[in-house]
C-alpha cells in the first residue's frame, strides 16, 4: 500500500510546527550547522539510523560541519506522512547544535 | 603553509591512474553504488575517518545505495595533493561494490 | 509474544553451519579481526543498523582490530531465532577480513 | 618517544577533576548510559573519530543504552597523558544523556 500524498494544506501546517524546515524543489528540506564535522557526522549517524529503521531515506549532502537534508516518498512522488514522520524523529534526537 | 595546485599534467595523470575519478566543477569527482544503504553508510563512516584523522573532509553526498565524493582545497581554490591522497586512502578501503 | 528458547539441537545445527560461532557463557559468541579500527569501526557500524532495524542488539566489545559479539535473547534468558537470524544477517556483511 | 606513565598523584589529581571516571584494573574507567542505543552508537561514533584522530583508541563495550570505557596506554602498561587528552576529548563532546 502506498502512502497517500499530503494535501498542501497538509504540508503547509507542518511547516507551522517545524519552522526551520521548508519545501525546495518538490522535497522537504533542512540545513542543520554544527560545531565542527566529528559533530556533523555523528548527528549523520544518528539519522541513518532511523532512517533504515523506517526504511525511508533522505537525499543529504555534507560539507564539513553542515548537513543538508531533503526528503520526499519516491513512490509517489511526493510528500507523504512517511517523510514528516522522518522529521520528526530526526528533530526528536537531541543533537548539539552549534 | 598552503599546498600547492596540481598542474592539468599532474591532474590528468592522477585522473589515468584513478580511472573511475574525473573532474566536475573544478573538483575531483566520483560516485559509488552499493547494494543497500548499510553498505553505503558503512562505506561513508570509513572514508568520514579517513577525511578527520587528514583534516581534509569531502562534499559529498548520499541517496539510499549512492555516494557521491567532490574533492577540491578550498584554500588555494583547486586540487592539491591533499585531495589525491585521500583518494588513495578511499580507495585502498577494501569496501564491498555492489 | 516471546520468542521460544533454541533447543540444544538447534544450537549444535546452527553452529554446525556457522562453524566460528560458539557457545560462551550462554551466549552466541564470535570474535573478528580486522586490519584496523577504521575496518573494525567500518564493520561495527553495518552490525549496528541491522541490530537496530532487528530491535536486537548485541552484547560487544571492541579493542582496536578486534571485534566480539555476544547474542542472547534477555526475554527468555537463551537463545532464539532472533539470535541465530542477527548472525545470518551479520554473516551476509561482505566486510573485508584481514 | 612513548610517553610517562603518570604518578599516583597525577592519576588523583586528574580523577578529582572527572570525578564519573574511576580506576579499574588499572584503567581509567568509566560507564555511560543514554537514552536508547541510537544515542549510544552516536555516541561511540563521535569517540572514535576523536580516538581515531589521536591513534590511541579505548577497550570500550556496548549492551543497548551503555558504554563502558577502558583506557590504558599499552606501551608503558600504564596510565598516560594521552589517557587524560582523550577523556578530556570525549567530556568536551555534548552528548544527550539520558
Amino acid at each position: 500500500m502506498s502512502p497517500i500524498k499530503a494535501s498542501p494544506d497538509q504540508v503547509d501546517q507542518f511547516l507551522q510546527e517545524y519552522v526551520l524546515w521548508t519545501i525546495k524543489n518538490g522535497r522537504l528540506h533542512r540545513q542543520y550547522v554544527f560545531k565542527n564535522f566529528v559533530q556533523a557526522f555523528g548527528f549523520m549517524t544518528q539519522v541513518a539510523f532511523l532512517a533504515e529503521r523506517a526504511d525511508h531515506h533522505p537525499e543529504w549532502l555534507n560539507a564539513y560541519n553542515k548537513v543538508t537534508i531533503d526528503l520526499i516518498t519516491h513512490d509517489v512522488q511526493g510528500i507523504t506522512e512517511r517523510d514528516f514522520d522522518l522529521v520528526r524523529k530526526i528533530e526528536a534526537l537531541q543533537y548539539p547544535i552549534k
